[in-house]
């Protein structure tokens, strides 16, 4: 589909630096400034369910997506705008609460909501528009990893997709940890865009290509492999999962490095890092962020994905993160 | 329910210039320079439908909402991103045929549309958001109008309301002059967003407010009038209405004025000039752009719209534009 658009539009021009097909598009307003514009559609019954988050929550998670597409840049957002369409039962207050989920995610990391539509429809939706700003030299691309890279993510995986297994009552909560279902269902519903992380990631001239995990690492590595033109190889026994998500798996009977492979939300950053510069950066994000950088897998000549388990290579096969219609 | 949005989302602040409640959103990348934001959302049903207009069409329509907003604020519109909502009966093919639409226009004013955002539902939705660039003494904003200005639009009003009363049946096609069908046809499925006007009327210091009329005068100038903190006065005996309006109004039993009041869509500019420049500058936009201005009233110190009809004057009554929802 990508392709045909690609076709339709025609190749960027003038000073437009990236068109589609990354986690946002780049442009340069003037010379030595360089700007990413993203935008990001959530929708009723398709990314949430508004009985399973609060409508501050949908604000939230709509926003959350877009800032995370800047992050994954390199960029700090500034601004957004939403297209929401809202449904004949949705009242003025209801809007206002999707508003102020918004702006207490915005707020969080200084981004001003500046405009928007409003219209009427039949199914709520909020479509987030964000713009962001990024040192020409700090750019990064989800296509500009290397084979001999390492793969690295910002944070365990498999999180949220535990709070929605939770949420979406497909495990039992009285088998859980209180507190794991506490931190997964908060995760779920207020998942948390690494916006620092991101704007230290692309500040680091060891890390090369980059992108969000937001459809989760089973759709979303596979895309940057491709885009770096070269193969991914993971270990799922070394996959760092998160402990909601193991206990999670176990309680429904499936692998948790399925459940944290195909888990999207989490808005954990993927990264691909030249191999012996790794180190010294994880202690770096680990000084400055107070959070892990995590090893997943490397990148190799060749192409697709293959996923080491118990020493056995396999081409990788669990789908994709497709939110609720899965 | 701006107001509300409003305090939910807190007053702009540092590089943003204006919040929401005009056409765009305006903030300054960096000193000296200005650039507006907007998204239009174009929903299947309420602001179009696939029986009356073609998918090209419907790219058309959405991206040339999002121009006509960036225009009124006098900036040179540069780039959009799409927000698709795709439902189960458009397939790949359909979705570049919208792209497809969106490009023409998109050339036609060499804006780059440069990423997007796919997604599935249940209803076709295109959010479109356009960035332009001003030139900060060009900037141009809905409530800068004041008492004593003069009204003036860019051409004649009407023509897209009496398109749609074509294409939706309202009125019998064969009572009418096949040529003004045509053009009203075409003014309706394809919209001309007034770039060029917008970005010399900006240029101008005798143009105080503008605004576009997306949603038809009689919705729109109550909307100008109460952010220019006055009251508008409007002449329906000498109202500029497009020629296939009027006929289009004859065959309905509807009064012409009326029709062209509460038309949308047809995407001229709205402005306030200063009195005695009024025919200096008309001439200049003539001479110019080959395009008329044309007078339609004045504001006066107080509230609301007054219309006057031979020689008797009323409040606005005349209902705006709801698209397909009336």
């Amino acid at each position: 589909m990508v392709a045909a658009l690609r076709a339709a539009l025609g190749a960027p021009a003038g000073r437009v630096r990236l068109g589609i097909g990354d986690d946002a598009a780049v442009w340069s307003p003037a010379p030595g400034q360089l700007q990413v514009i993203t935008v990001d559609e959530c929708t009723e019954g398709i990314d949430f369910r508004r009985t399973t988050v609060s409508l501050e929550d949908a604000g939230w998670r709509a926003l959350a997506a877009s800032l995370s597409d800047a992050a994954a840049m390199g960029a700090r957002p500034l601004l957004a705008v939403v297209s929401l369409v809202i449904p004949g039962d949705l009242d003025e207050g209801g809007v206002v609460l999707l508003y102020q989920g918004m702006a207490e995610l915005a707020a969080r990391h200084r981004v001003q909501i500046v405009g928007g539509d409003l219209s009427r429809g039949e199914v709520l939706s909020l479509g987030v528009t964000v713009v962001g700003e990024v040192r020409p030299s700090n750019l990064k691309r989800r296509g500009d990893g290397r084979a001999g890279d390492v793969l690295a993510v910002s944070g365990p995986l498999g999180l949220c997709r535990a709070g929605l297994a939770i949420v979406e009552g497909e495990v039992d909560r009285e088998l859980l940890d209180p507190h794991l279902v506490e931190r997964a269902v908060a995760a779920y519903r207020r998942p948390e865009p690494r916006v620092a992380a991101g704007r230290f990631l692309g500040g680091s001239r060891s890390v090369r290509g980059m992108m969000d995990l937001s459809d989760g690492l089973a759709a979303d590595l596979p895309r940057l492999a491709a885009a770096c033109g070269a193969a991914a190889l993971i270990d799922a026994d070394t996959l760092p999962v998160d402990p909601a998500c193991r206990a999670v798996a176990q309680a429904m009977g499936a692998a948790p490095e399925d459940l944290a492979l195909e888990g999207g939300d989490d808005l954990e950053l993927l990264c691909t890092v030249q191999r012996r510069a790794f180190g010294y950066l994880a202690e770096r994000v680990r000084a400055r962020l107070g959070r892990p950088l995590l090893l997943v897998g490397r990148l190799e000549a060749g192409t697709g994905v293959v996923v080491s388990r118990g020493g056995v290579q396999h081409p990788l096969e669990v789908e994709g993160w497709e939110a609720l219609r899965r």
